[in-house]
């Protein structure tokens, strides 16, 4: 049994490790963290550090025997990374999840196959089955990548008019699939929780806006019907119980409106604390930091329940120059990541605001 | 300036510069530890430790130099101490805080010299005077040491039957005060902070319950007139101005009820954050420890305001062995401060809990 005292150790070192860093040592828990880069934000806040990479067995194994129970900020975690790990500690989310979510096509295989709805798609090996596919898909598609796709990397639009070789060549003629686009009114996305004995509890629906494929604002609430928001949840739920998921997952939906009525896709999922769910550190009774630690250690979930309605907007790049002028601002709750370098495109913090409900 | 990515140096180890350290790093600043104790609870969500006796002048310049600013999290920092950490960097509260705070002669008459409230009180210097001046105050009075008392260390009740001899001897015949007994009905605690700009920000005047001369529960709103909580926070406010203070102060006062009327009495002064400002985590828009970091840095203060009635509990010893009922327990919020070992009457954690208020 994981208790406060304990160690638990994190895998990748990023603005989601720091978080949950924070939120285990509440806790009482010692944190470990492992990441390949010296410069690593969770670094800041963690009791132990591994620079090492994540092919590194020999590192791997010591870190997994000095700790409790290993989780992880990012689902591009190796396979034989997570074998290793499996081997001499507890390792949450599981293998499967990590599988499931790092590759598009299982991704989407698996989750149609629990009968939920995802967009058309296609897998292709060569220029002839991409043309079937797309032939059949109908245009406009998606050509995606199945591995190392985020912030919109790794995709290409197929317009009436895209070259379909070219769009193949453009993403290194990686193994990947189309997509029927899906044409969406907005994308929200779950964040919940699952224990291994199976209690869960899921935060209220959010309703994101990107920009330049990045997450810029999380709203909450979603602002869709009750019966939206609740099959929503049945199916965040539905892919956690079928993948015996244990900590916080997100899924990312396509929330599309047809003659007034509303309909979700799957878009995909992250096994892990998401950037859509930051609202929740100061704008839920529980953070996803700490509902992820308390699932991973085998404890009580917490409330899920929102303190007001919730703004959460990233601070991209040099956005986070603001951070003077977001500190002035009364009720705004500023979180800077630690990084040196504000590079375009590169997530600095974000910023929280909660406002009062009418009960 | 201070900004993002700078240095915070904190003097003490323990769960205050821990959550302390937490806040630097959410508002993107590092942390530096500097405690003697290699075990200190803030040393594992610190980016850089330094561990060594606060006599240690060569580590205090290194630590000073390594820094952008320091602060401290108890106020019994040695004056030698302070006067080097000064000499090279920014020290926040300021060396009078430290030195009034230090010792409760100057204290006290400190507080009395503006006007404000404070038990009758005399200094002695052998028996004779201590007899004199406990004639003068009447019976019951407390000794006090004048220096290093805490949670009840260094008081002697002085009751009808004390021998007065045996009083002083009991602690160690150490420089000392005598205070008239001020028959509280309750004691309350303004905890505010200041920037050196003058601006100031009170939160609501807490009520404390003390177990063993510990304090045992905090709840806010404290529950006396308007009036009343107007005066402490004037009171809080004055005593800042007064010593130029910088950071996160709090104030324990004695509420006295004669004949119907509220009446306030100043304990004594704390330069730091304070355990009954401990419920801002997650009970106040922005927490104590936030706030000190604002402060000290020279940013902005942040929104005072409650988010609803809160009730602080410490976890005292072996309190800390029902971490996980109150992890069950929905909306209570557990802070764990890693120690190793539940020794009885240290604090271990803290669990906080927020009931909405009627509008």
């Amino acid at each position: 049994m994981i208790r406060p005292g304990c160690t638990i150790g994190i895998l990748g070192g990023g603005q989601l490790g720091r978080m949950m860093a924070m939120a285990a040592a509440q806790l009482g828990l010692k944190v470990h963290v492992y990441a390949p880069d010296e410069n690593s934000p969770a670094f800041d806040v963690a009791a132990e550090v591994t620079i090492a990479p994540y092919e590194d067995e020999a590192a791997l194994v010591r870190f997994a025997r000095a700790v409790d129970v290993v989780t992880y900020e990012f689902e591009n975690v190796p396979s034989e990374t997570a074998s290793i790990l499996s081997a001499h500690t507890l390792l949450a989310p599981n293998a499967q999840a990590l599988a499931v979510s790092q590759d598009r096509f299982l991704e989407k295989t698996f989750i149609a196959g629990l009968g939920i709805p995802v967009a058309p798609f296609a897998a292709f090996s060569d220029e002839a089955e991409l043309a079937e596919a797309v032939g059949r898909l109908e245009r406009p598609a998606v050509l995606k990548t199945r591995r190392f796709g985020y912030d919109g990397k790794g995709q290409v639009m197929i317009r009436p008019e895209t070259d379909l070789a070219a769009a193949w060549a453009e993403v290194g003629h990686a193994s990947s699939i189309v997509e029927g686009f899906v044409p969406f009114e907005r994308e929200v996305s779950v964040v919940a929780a699952r224990t291994a004995a199976g209690a869960f509890a899921a935060y209220d629906l959010c309703a994101n806006e990107h920009r330049h494929h990045i997450l810029d604002t999380t709203r909450v609430p979603a602002g869709v019907s009750e019966a939206t928001e609740a099959e929503a949840i049945r199916i965040a739920r539905t892919i956690a119980d079928a993948l015996d998921y244990v900590g916080v997952l997100a899924v990312e939906l396509f929330l599309v409106t047809e003659s007034g009525q509303e309909r979700l896709v799957v878009n995909e999922i992250a096994p892990r604390v998401h950037n859509s769910g930051h609202w929740t550190l100061g704008g839920a009774v529980t953070s996803q930091f700490e509902q992820h630690v308390r699932a991973v250690c085998g404890w009580p979930l917490g409330a899920a329940s929102r303190l007001g309605r919730v703004e959460m907007r990233n601070l991209i790049g040099h956005d986070a120059d603001e951070w003077e002028r977001i500190l002035a601002e009364p009720g705004a709750h500023l979180h800077l990541y630690g990084k040196a370098e504000a590079r375009a495109g590169r997530k600095m913090g974000h910023v929280t605001k909660v406002f009062p409900e009418k009960g």
